[in-house]
């Protein structure tokens, strides 16, 4: 018998949502660069590419066609629409890596969280907010990628949002790039010291 | 109206709880260094003072009758025995500090821990186990503070303890200070984002 106390062996599966421009993708870069465990689920999507994004890096980029191939041939765990396109999340990536202990990290909306928990009832949901919805607006016209049109419905998604963070497990200010990151680290390893994951054995 | 995202106001209780010789009071120290925002409840007792401890700073140190008499003019939250001695927690500090806004750490044996709880259901409690039961020993008898029996008793006392960890919400293990420390820092940082503790207000 091991004279060392054994953590709990199963990944943690950390879901995360945010409206667009949220800075979201720069927060999981951060993280990204130091913790080396964690393995990041890439969704399918039929959204346009935007400059400094890659295939199969940020998202697999589908046609419509191709999106409906996949539903078809229920490759997805769950799929939904968001601002006019099709978001999904590949079958088989998330339960292999849980269940070899490692941690997954998938980038999400409102409703594809909702799916989510309800196949992974243990993940951990963690909502990302801008510290305003002006600050929001700013960021999105900074960002230059979209038509005032798209941004304005992007600023009303985020608000409509807003309803759904009581089902999220944390939140999370982008006020401060560095402090987000920290926040984020912290949650993770939090999540992995809770009880409710299962106690270890000392000898 | 203000353009921020406004935090909960209420200050954050922690709990912990730790069999004698797992390295509680270090661990505290380290995070009291690094997080000024933090106030200790200081608990009362009657268990012999130990070299290096500093009354009003780990205990209130007091004879069975003064804590009998504490007691009696219902000067206590809570107390209970350990040990063969009583141990007590003040009643004014933590209330009036969480109201505040302040973070309490309080430190106590579990079933004062299950007494707090009941008092505060908010409260976030946290066991700090050693690596084992053999390492735990010996941290005791290097203490040099006790005698071979009060160790056995002690040693015994945690083994018991051991089916409290699962009415606890995190468990620490010391088996590294530093990063027991940092565990213990990202507990309390992850509980303060934490949904369950209020959603913040964004404009």
């Amino acid at each position: 018998m091991s004279n060392k106390a054994k953590p709990t062996s199963k990944g943690l599966l950390i879901v995360v949502s945010a409206p667009a421009g949220c800075g979201k993708d720069t927060i999981l870069g951060c993280v990204r660069d130091s913790c080396r465990n964690l393995h990041y689920s890439v969704s399918a999507t039929t959204r346009q590419i935007r400059e400094g994004e890659e295939e199969g890096v940020h998202y697999f980029f589908k046609t419509h066609e191709e999106f409906e191939e996949l539903i078809k041939n229920d490759k997805l765990l769950e799929f939904t629409e968001y601002a006019g396109n099709y978001y999904g999340t590949p079958k088989d990536f998330i339960p292999k890596m849980l269940e070899a202990g490692k941690d997954v990290v998938l980038k999400i909306e409102v409703e594809g969280a909702a799916n989510i928990r309800r196949i992974f009832p243990d993940c951990v949901l963690v909502f990302i907010l801008p510290p305003s919805f002006d600050e929001l607006e700013r960021r999105l016209k900074k960002r230059g990628s979209e038509t005032e049109e798209t941004i304005k419905k992007r600023v009303n998604i985020a608000e409509t949002e807003m309803s759904y963070v009581k089902s999220y497990d944390y939140i999370i200010i982008n006020e401060n790039l560095e402090k987000a990151t920290e926040d984020f680290k912290a949650v993770i390893r939090a999540e992995k010291l809770s009880v409710k994951r299962g106690t270890p054995v000392i000898d």
